[in-house]
């Protein structure tokens, strides 16, 4: 059955139930099927939106519609970890082409209640309008970290101070290198393929560490969403410094170095949609998140005094790096990373 | 210039400063530019999202771009204003085709800042993507009146009870009757012409009565942008009960009646996009609102118990009316109103 033959008001009965069956927090008053959701909040509030729009962020030549749910949730969930928050309600907008089967729409709600119970969060509320363009956005508000006197512990982009150890969680290049194995550009081993592939299908936030951060003092955060250098400068630009990075510190997966040897680092650098957290804070602090952390932490450079707002990526001499653009998209390291209204790669 | 000669992040910078320039909320503590925005916020907080979408919702034959923001906020200011609420934060998501001029742009930002001054809220962040199709997704955080003792005021679809008395604010049908006109369907004289017209190019949505009506007691009610019976319609569903509407009462503008002599009626029921509330509440309550409100709050009928949760429309003699189908979409008085999916006024 195409949505179109359940019109939009039964389309919107059939998605309140699906999230209506998957529980409602304590907190909520009021949910799917009015004007606006309502709930009881306290302290500091924090709201975030993310758009997912088929032919720029993702094809479903790759992407399940459970994938799609799954990660149209959970790049919002990111934003809200690389603030230090804890996410609560979220709001839903789908444009649907009128010929969309139904059947695909219960797993795109079936991905977005697995994120849901993942990330303790639920669909509240949301609009559907017809579209040819297939596209999904979610609006996540969250509660931000406070201390023992209730005063919001917040990391931002302009957190970050001349000296701040760079940090970042997990490994960065997987998503990419997942990317470039479903398109088909490079073969690797079944194992490695596997897990980049992976990485590139389910993206998963790093929540817990980003709480744990903000908790223990790191004031300095963005999350990797356009790329280790991209993001990186838009720190450096809001914190009106430039940053250093070590190459040779920034972590990559042996995965993704075995199956791209010539190639890891531009796409550990530029290729984009890590979600993983930079970390911008004095060594010692970095230390403690560290040792509170399940998963690992790199240090990979500093932020230094530079009028030009500067990210430079340095060889183990300290002599600045040129990447080579990454495959399929990746940017160079002065120019990596994605600008969505340039350059849309699944359609080149 | 066209917005892709700017690239994303020339574009985020550019609505980030006109944004900032507008001010913002004592509250906010983080808004453009970072990962997400953050506030200070207490007791019921209220949230929702509403999509408009060239083509479906509007047409930029007739909508200036300026009309385009202002209404793009002025929807969802009617959904917190049907919750009895007093708006907040603001999100815009902006689907742009790549050939969007940035002067267009411009107007649309200048829309959305007038609307937020007139409503008391602001951009605080949001997200931009490129796509063929022009649409403009806004969500709106809210916080509820509360009583004496903090607990919240809020006015749901459900909260309805036989012998309810059925209020509507303002007129209905100008926005429909406007619509026609544009359209070139109808003719009429020029003063009529100009405020109908108007009242399509510019929602008002009825904040200042909401709050007050939330105060006053009233705990049941909803925004009229689908159409009076099928608005009225979600009402019964969600309450369990019936309505009757006496025709005779529905509030309508004499220019409406001036321009549209015979489907007046039929535009005041269906047409939809009034943005006007309606508010179900006992009589002595309902009067209370209309002592209190500066505008019109017209008694048009009142709740009944029907387990098929009819919405009917009577004659002065108590006869069921069957409305005329409205010209150019307008429905019929049992299947009246707009369903997204299914109906695209403007590609007909």
């Amino acid at each position: 059955m195409k949505i179109s033959e359940l019109g939009e008001f039964g389309l919107i009965d059939r998605l309140a139930q699906a999230f209506a069956e998957a529980g409602r927090p304590d907190s909520l008053l009021v949910g799917i099927g009015d004007d606006t959701a309502a709930w009881r909040a306290s302290g500091v509030q924090l709201i975030t939106t993310d758009t997912l729009i088929e032919g720029t962020h993702f094809s479903l030549r790759y992407w399940s519609w459970r994938d799609l749910g799954w990660n149209s949730l959970a790049v919002n969930v990111s934003d809200v970890a690389a603030m230090g928050g804890t996410p609560e309600q979220a709001l839903l907008t789908l444009a649907l082409p009128p010929e969309t089967a139904v059947a695909d729409l219960d797993e795109l709600t079936a991905g977005l209640v697995e994120a849901g119970r993942e990330y303790g969060t639920a669909i509240v509320g949301g609009d559907i309008v017809a579209c040819d363009t297939l596209m999904v956005t979610v609006a996540l508000t969250g509660r931000a970290a406070v201390d023992a006197d209730g005063e919001p512990l917040l990391m931002t982009r302009d957190g970050a101070r001349v000296g701040d150890v760079i940090a970042v969680t997990g490994y960065l290049g997987d998503s990419a290198g997942g990317l470039r194995l479903l398109l088909g550009e490079q073969e690797t081993d079944p194992e490695a393929a596997e897990y980049l592939k992976r990485a590139h299908l389910r993206h998963r936030p790093a929540l817990a560490v980003g709480r744990t951060a903000a908790r223990l003092g790191v004031r300095a955060a963005i999350d990797v969403s356009d790329g280790l250098l991209q993001d990186l400068g838009h720190v450096c630009h809001a914190s009106g410094l430039g940053a250093e990075v070590r190459a040779a510190g920034v972590p990559m997966s042996p995965a993704l170095v075995r199956a791209f040897p010539g190639q890891a680092l531009a796409l550990a650098c530029s290729g984009g949609e890590d979600y993983q957290l930079l970390l911008l804070a004095p060594g010692h602090t970095i230390q403690q998140v560290q040792r509170a952390s399940k998963g690992p932490v790199s240090i990979i450079g500093e932020m230094v005094a530079d009028p030009e707002h500067r990210v430079r990526l340095l060889d183990a001499t300290g002599k600045e790096l040129s990447l080579p653009a990454a495959p399929a998209g990746g940017g160079s390291a002065s120019g990596g990373g994605w600008d969505h209204l340039r350059e849309a790669p699944w359609r080149r």
